[in-house]
């Protein structure tokens, strides 16, 4: 098998009207990666793997994606809607570069997997010409059936076609199709248009491979694996359905998640040993978890490193660019963005730390912010190690906090701090005895109603 | 069916016991509205038409949510609880009024829809008397039962009084009816109570109907969309079914719901298109949100209108009088109120903006508060387009940030600050070398056991 | 009953090696508590009733975890794995001590309810002399099977050794025994282990019971109570079970939960009258709630007393010690720790109050934040009644505000405030006009490209 070369074409090229988006429709995303990147990260990926992806006019956005998730997926156009094997001749010239097996596949199914892929080859492998992708519906209304003849696929029903026998079949044609590649685009090329809607359908190449006297055979999957979204609806279901495998695959890995049902994990989210997720936490793409790190309820974090039993949370908001150390603490209503928070270093509330560097073990008190942006750029700020910053600081960037140093509360830094040294900007504290009853008596006043 | 007059008579007297609340029952609410009112919401409101609630004793909060919704509805007091059709003659002046059509319903049934008010309707417009509302009873057991000759309602037999055979039948009663207006009172004056319980049941009119020759219809309906509420459990299950309802209405008009049975919806909220809702969010009554609009996870908006392509969380609380301009963006744990942010305004970190106006473009530091109260009044803030406030800023309302302006970080802001100007509030930073050095030497020895 | 003596030896040594977790699988959690503790706390409390629980060595936590919740109980240690009859001859000094029950449970199968202990004690009153609880298994595939002879347990037959007929059988056994305490010691010493893996299995005990002409009863209850859990998913879903337990009958007492599925409680959570807890709340342990209080969305409270009709959140944070007065109002992102709020303070938006007292009606501005914490030590901040705290304050502990005192926004206050007193931490606000209009120019001259 991996001796085999490959090329698979995905079918992306659909207008998904019935999203009702001005989005493309393979765009629109599962875990927070798009439909299509689902199918072209689950597509053989090993050397002698090719892949073409069959777009609509007008959208770029579907090639600016393709293009960044497999810089060399060969990318064609659909100009016209003139059925499936019309589309995969769209990509006609990268069948005929030859590859051993030709893959087809939809770009709207992110839940297909890379061993489905492998299974659909492996009958090629074996002599088979072409293979067919089913499924046992629940509902096999509106599929079309697959008949089968001895442990051969004879052919693939459209439901308008069928008879009262072939309605009753429920093993039904995902779409998803393996052809040796020797044979496809003579196949392909043969297809004709000659019905009612004067369409190319792919499902005609199984007659003409059976016509040929070669081999169509069968590989079975979950319903769940194979479903096209064409709807929102169908898009929460395909949501749902993927969550769920992220949280169970977690789960086995042993990572504790409280109530998993309510934990949204990401497609590339990874965990070290003995991590606990709580209720309620929000994970999208590029989290890495390691040893013994809880996260708890209602945090939100992207693009994040968390470091060996860090805390993070409850209400921690760890943006792109953030990484903590092991034995950080994230507390509530913390955000960090583009944040190298070092080992044992604590933010523990209500704090804003962006474009920043917090050194080992320092403490960054309640309500500091780290005052970023001036309005066109953006400046960092150094805290050195071990220092502490009073609460309700505010640190005017570029600037720099020494290793060890102390920042009185509620002052407004605007000039480096030595290591070891007190920086406080404040004023005296002054008092005006009685002042707060007087002003209390006033208001009463002119609360009363006077008569006037 | 339109030059048809109606008169909707909701039943609202319920104690409500088993809810164990000092509330009135029809006043528990589902999606952000009291029972009572998503009936009144469903009953006929084309012209011609009338509504008359009957409520119990000393439930004066059930009349003032009456006249809120439906200023023009009568209000009837049950003052003995003595069957249904008794409850239904405490409003028999409003009866007397005359209606072509009368319609009997229940306060506590808020899943019901205009369009099976509107199907109960049309038999009374196709000459039949009265017109039962059934369901089919997934268990049947305690409903009365409808039994059934050739396409007519020969009677409602309750469980008790049911035969064998009767037992059987799973199409019950779900209380709501329709009765022709011309002979409503009459039979209505008919019923007796010579029963075990010495109740009026509004059950007998069916026999009453049919013992003068006239034609008693069935319509049919979910089973969801009748069952009454009791408990809180019951609640919770109404609630449950009215967030599917809302969500998959949502999700056919194009919102992406990332997990819909996470959103918690209203039943009022409005979308554009291409609006996209994270996981966990909760969205109150009053609440519009225009085309490509974002609302990130941990968002909570009551009485808020939401600009196109704004951008709303994650931990966004848009309080009541908040509305957003065009692509604005409230970023975390920003909590705004009464405050009229204009597109592009910025209002990313840490911040209350209340009683307040903030202009096109400005920027908002991290940790802002606007001071809105004194400890007696609420007084305004006015911040220009364009300005720039510095992070952990205080703005002491009433005060006026002019357009362009700059404010300092950490700055108290208590005096007008005019168009293009800056404006600081703060003092000298002071250092003292080596202090946090020797303050944790300090803390170190104190700390030592001394042996003393 | 009441009168029987109990001994309940409880078997916690499992390693847990399926958990893939370095913590003992006892001491994973659910609904806030150790599985070990569920089991403790199902287990008979009154007078007469002892407790041995059988750990692992090396399993310190565990005796700790024990020690904590049953102060009470006798501690053994399994040395060595040779089979449940062996675990529970670990604890054979407990069981010489006598008792007229004795009670074998699991330290892994948390949802044991106390009435369960108590129906399986019934038989031995009644002359029984070992009860085995049995449940119908959905899928009984693996399960021992119960063998009934009349109404007599003839057997339980392991799956490896049951015929064709008995593999039938959904009655299965769920671990949980009880033996009448006076043969108790005679028939577990009888256990042999001339079996395949030559270990000591406790299901022998009901020939061994029934070759003397004694009586072997059953008991039957619910899959879901006795579930073992060997796995993080199975973990997850006891939790589940137990969540829904703990939700269904904080409904029956009349608490409102709106949208219960997205509401965590702990086990020892108690509510009063008229409670509302809305969506995405998380009750950890210790935690009460009086009449008419509501829990706003995205709260989050452990270890805290809320008094009557006092308003909690959205994103509020209670962390443990925090007693809230009646009427008082914790709004959003607000952490208390440590704090006593009384009654009707309002702590109403981005506040931290931590290690603090704060007096009655006292009004404390968004922002504020009790700096408790130098470094090295927490103080404490007094607030007294009625004082007004403005917004963006830093309160530096020790400190002490008076009554009826008023602080000026934005200021640091470290010295006591007298009642009544208004004091302020402030300096002159300054203004350069046209300098915001100078530096947009200067900052857009750099961005220019400038051909150099």
């Amino acid at each position: 098998m991996t001796t085999r070369t490959s090329l698979t074409i995905v079918l992306a090229a659909g207008e998904g009207t019935r999203m009702r988006s001005s989005l493309p429709k393979v765009l629109h995303q599962v875990a927070g990666r798009p439909l299509l990147s689902h199918v072209l990260a689950a597509a053989p990926q090993e050397g002698g793997s090719r892949i073409a992806v069959v777009i609509g006019p007008d959208h770029q956005a579907v090639a600016d994606e393709v293009k960044r998730v497999r810089p060399d997926a060969e990318i064609y156009v659909q100009r016209e809607r003139l059925g499936t094997a019309h589309a995969v001749l769209a990509a006609k010239k990268a069948i005929a570069k030859g590859a051993d097996d030709l893959l087809i596949a939809f770009g709207d199914t992110p839940l297909i997997s890379a061993e489905t892929f492998a299974r659909l080859r492996e009958p090629l492998s074996q002599g088979a010409s072409l293979v067919v992708l089913g499924f046992r519906a629940a509902d096999p209304t509106g599929y079309g059936r697959l008949v089968v003849e001895g442990d051969q696929l004879a052919a693939i029903r459209e439901q308008a076609d069928a008879s009262a026998d072939e309605l009753k079949i429920t093993l039904c044609n995902a779409g998803v199709m393996a052809i040796d590649g020797k044979i496809a685009l003579e196949v392909l090329g043969q297809i004709g248009n000659a019905n009612k809607k004067g369409e190319y359908y792919l499902t005609d190449a199984v007659g003409l491979v059976r016509a040929r006297g070669l081999t169509a055979s069968i590989i079975e999957t979950d319903e769940d694996e194979v479903r096209g979204i064409n709807t929102k609806a169908q898009l929460a279901e395909a949501e749902a359905v993927m969550q769920n495998r992220l949280r169970q695959a977690a789960m086995t890995e042993g990572v504790t998640l409280i109530s998993p049902e309510t934990i949204h994990l990401a497609a590339d989210t990874t965990f070290g040993r003995d991590v606990t997720i709580e209720p309620f936490v929000v994970i999208g793409p590029g989290v890495s978890i390691a040893d013994g790190a809880v996260i708890h309820s209602f945090s939100h974090i992207v693009d994040a490193k968390i470091g060996a039993r860090a805390s993070v949370g409850p209400y921690a908001r760890l943006r792109p660019g953030t990484s903590l150390g092991d034995g950080a603490r994230i507390g509530n209503f913390v955000e960090t963005k583009a944040a190298q928070i070092d080992a044992g270093a604590k933010v523990n509330h209500l704090t804003y730390i962006g474009d920043a560097h917090v050194g080992a073990n320092a403490n960054i008190g309640a309500g500091t912010i780290t005052c970023n942006y001036d309005g066109f750029n953006k400046h960092k700020t150094e805290i050195g190690a071990g220092a502490f910053v009073g609460s309700n600081s505010s640190l005017v960037a570029p600037v720099k906090i020494g290793a060890g140093a102390y920042i009185g509360s509620g002052s407004v830094i605007t000039k480096a701090v030595p290591d070891d040294a007190l920086a406080v900007e404040r004023n005296e504290q002054t008092l005006r005895e009685g002042w707060a009853k007087r002003f209390r008596e006033a208001k009463a006043r002119v609360k009363k109603p006077t008569g006037h």
